[in-house]
């Protein structure tokens, strides 16, 4: 086999994988072993396929500590798709549902809310240029809510929450497509959490969404005028095979949630995660040439933000960290700059290779 | 390497895929040529992503001879989420929806427009079990009707329109997924024509929908309380980037569009098509032992579905096909018997291979 050139990938997502699980996949693509297909033509129907879903069910489990009245569901269509159906599913006629809007992302599951039904925006950093994610003491929750929605990650923006909020006893829905399985996660906190796959579990075209099995019962309530590709309940009722789902996806999936078992499960990569954003934080506050764009209390441990002193300077550190084989660092139009997306499978070499960059351009141009 | 055993594979979909492009999947899988990335890790906002998509799109133009006031979406969802977008985009209130009767998942596409609006069924079958597609004289059509809604190929029942009904001026929606590109199409007497790609066109997890522009008017005057995912219109206006699309499946389904085109486009794939259904339907009607279920005027190229004399043989053959290297030829549990789905890339020496098969049985058997 030739050497094959990779070079290091910090885009926002689709993202990089784990090269031992592209190896595998590698391996295998034109037959899985006892199958005698590819994994890109068994019917969802078939017993190969059917073990490859359990068995990717049963590692986001033991990955996840879900508890047992929690459902497991492998859909399509991303986040886009769940700021539809949460509404859909989950806010009946005359009920509110709060939303705490902490950026781009947050605004656009509101958006699709409003066309549902009544949205109350419990708190909003949007006058901080979503700088921050905000502190308990600035929600304004809604008394009988349906339920809180929030957004654990904010990818353009590069913001965190560093602990969930405090919502009582209302049902609380976690948009964590930039984070989730990249640290542990109190599942028995939250009513509904979703993600789409492509930035630490896999490549695009899945959506993970673990839903509490009280929430089903919405579903169902609704099911007369709710499409049947849009109920949680009949998802859940066919163990994600209502329909052809994506196989593929559902797959490398799995091959992902065994690397990250492997890995010593959610403590251990979020101890490699927590490593790998303060090397280069570190870096960025090492000096004023680099700035933060985050508040340090909110900062991201996925999507390191930060800008240069002017606008020619960052599109030369685009230049040329895309020439020395740094690839994707070039910062959402909307908040500018750079941005280092650093998930799960990003190597830590890659850090070191961008902390490196940034010293030497900082030397040559600051 | 090893010899890799591949069995012969007449699932329903997700279904067989050319070896070539297997093979062409395997080889780039670590890395993209000139990109250092696999497939599976690419931004879809990269420039090498724009290239893939729109050479796919190329692609599927240049086979299917699209005009160009046609659009092409490249969705998520599978048919069964056109089931519900077909109506949410194009039955306003006050219109009714034709909708022609053929078969198990014309079944659901009705069930699924009647959440949204007025329902018509302009033709049924469904009294001679679905052994057929009606004719042209047992259409009833509405007077002014949002459109019609037929199913070319019906994957369970084993039947397939021979012609296009003619619909008069009323926009013509056509779910072609078990045969899209399996045939020339004549795309400029459709509205939309949609289909999910796991059978002719690449692996699951891929919708094509072929829509008209006249038709996006009609999403946009529902964008108020239209789920955004939903939209045709906002699919066309953003290319199918608005949101992360299925990357990978992208890339495949292009790659089995230049296969297609390889092969000589769809009248050479068309001819290849029959002459394998040919094979099989002359091996059903040479002897009484075997028994077609799809009247013969309506006999699909896609899904040969066929009886024995007894349950019990029917169990025989599926048992003892399948040990010989004949895999998937169960049919759909509401026809019973047999189905041998031969897409586009099921290879002609798997079809003499279940000839033979079959010759053998009724002798051992018969």
């Amino acid at each position: 086999m030739p050497t094959i050139h990779r070079v290091h990938n910090f885009a926002a997502g689709p993202a990089v994988l784990p090269l031992p699980v592209l190896e595998e996949i590698q391996r295998d693509l034109i037959a899985l072993p006892g199958v005698g297909m590819s994994i890109l033509e068994i019917s969802h129907r078939s017993k190969a396929f059917e073990s490859i879903l359990a068995q990717a069910e049963a590692d986001v489990r033991a990955l996840g500590q879900i508890p047992p009245q929690y459902r497991v569901l492998f859909l399509q269509g991303g986040a886009s798709m769940q700021f539809s159906m949460v509404p859909m599913n989950l806010l009946g006629p005359g009920a509110t549902a709060d939303y705490i809007d902490t950026g781009s992302w947050s605004e656009k599951a509101i958006k699709e809310a409003r066309k549902v039904g009544a949205v109350q925006v419990a708190a909003s950093t949007k006058a901080d240029h979503y700088t921050r994610v905000p502190a308990q003491t600035e929600l304004t929750l809604s008394p009988g809510a349906a339920y809180v929605h929030l957004t654990s990650n904010n990818t353009i923006e590069g913001t965190q929450y560093q602990r969930l909020p405090d919502v009582g006893e209302t049902p609380l829905v976690n948009d964590t497509s930039s984070d989730m399985f990249s640290r542990p996660i109190d599942v028995a906190r939250h009513a509904v959490i979703y993600a789409g796959a492509q930035k630490n579990m896999g490549p695009a075209g899945l959506t993970i969404v673990i839903v509490r099995e009280d929430m089903l019962e919405r579903s169902r309530g609704r099911q007369a005028t709710l499409p049947t590709m849009l109920s949680y309940a009949v998802h859940a009722e066919n163990q994600s095979l209502y329909n052809t789902p994506p196989v593929f996806s559902v797959y490398a999936l799995g091959l992902v949630m065994k690397w990250l078992l492997n890995q010593g499960g959610l403590g251990a990569i979020a101890a490699i995660n927590e490593r790998k954003a303060a090397k280069l934080y570190a870096e960025i506050d090492r000096t004023a040439f680099y700035r933060g764009t985050a508040e340090k209390s909110s900062r991201s441990l996925m999507n390191v933000t930060f800008r240069l002193p002017t606008e020619e300077l960052e599109r030369l550190f685009v230049k040329e960290s895309t020439a020395a084989g740094l690839d994707g660092l070039k910062g959402h139009r909307s908040v500018g700059g750079m941005r280092a997306s650093i998930y799960n499978a990003f190597p830590e070499e890659g850090i070191d290779a961008l902390v490196a960059f940034m010293r030497d351009f900082e030397q040559k141009r600051g």
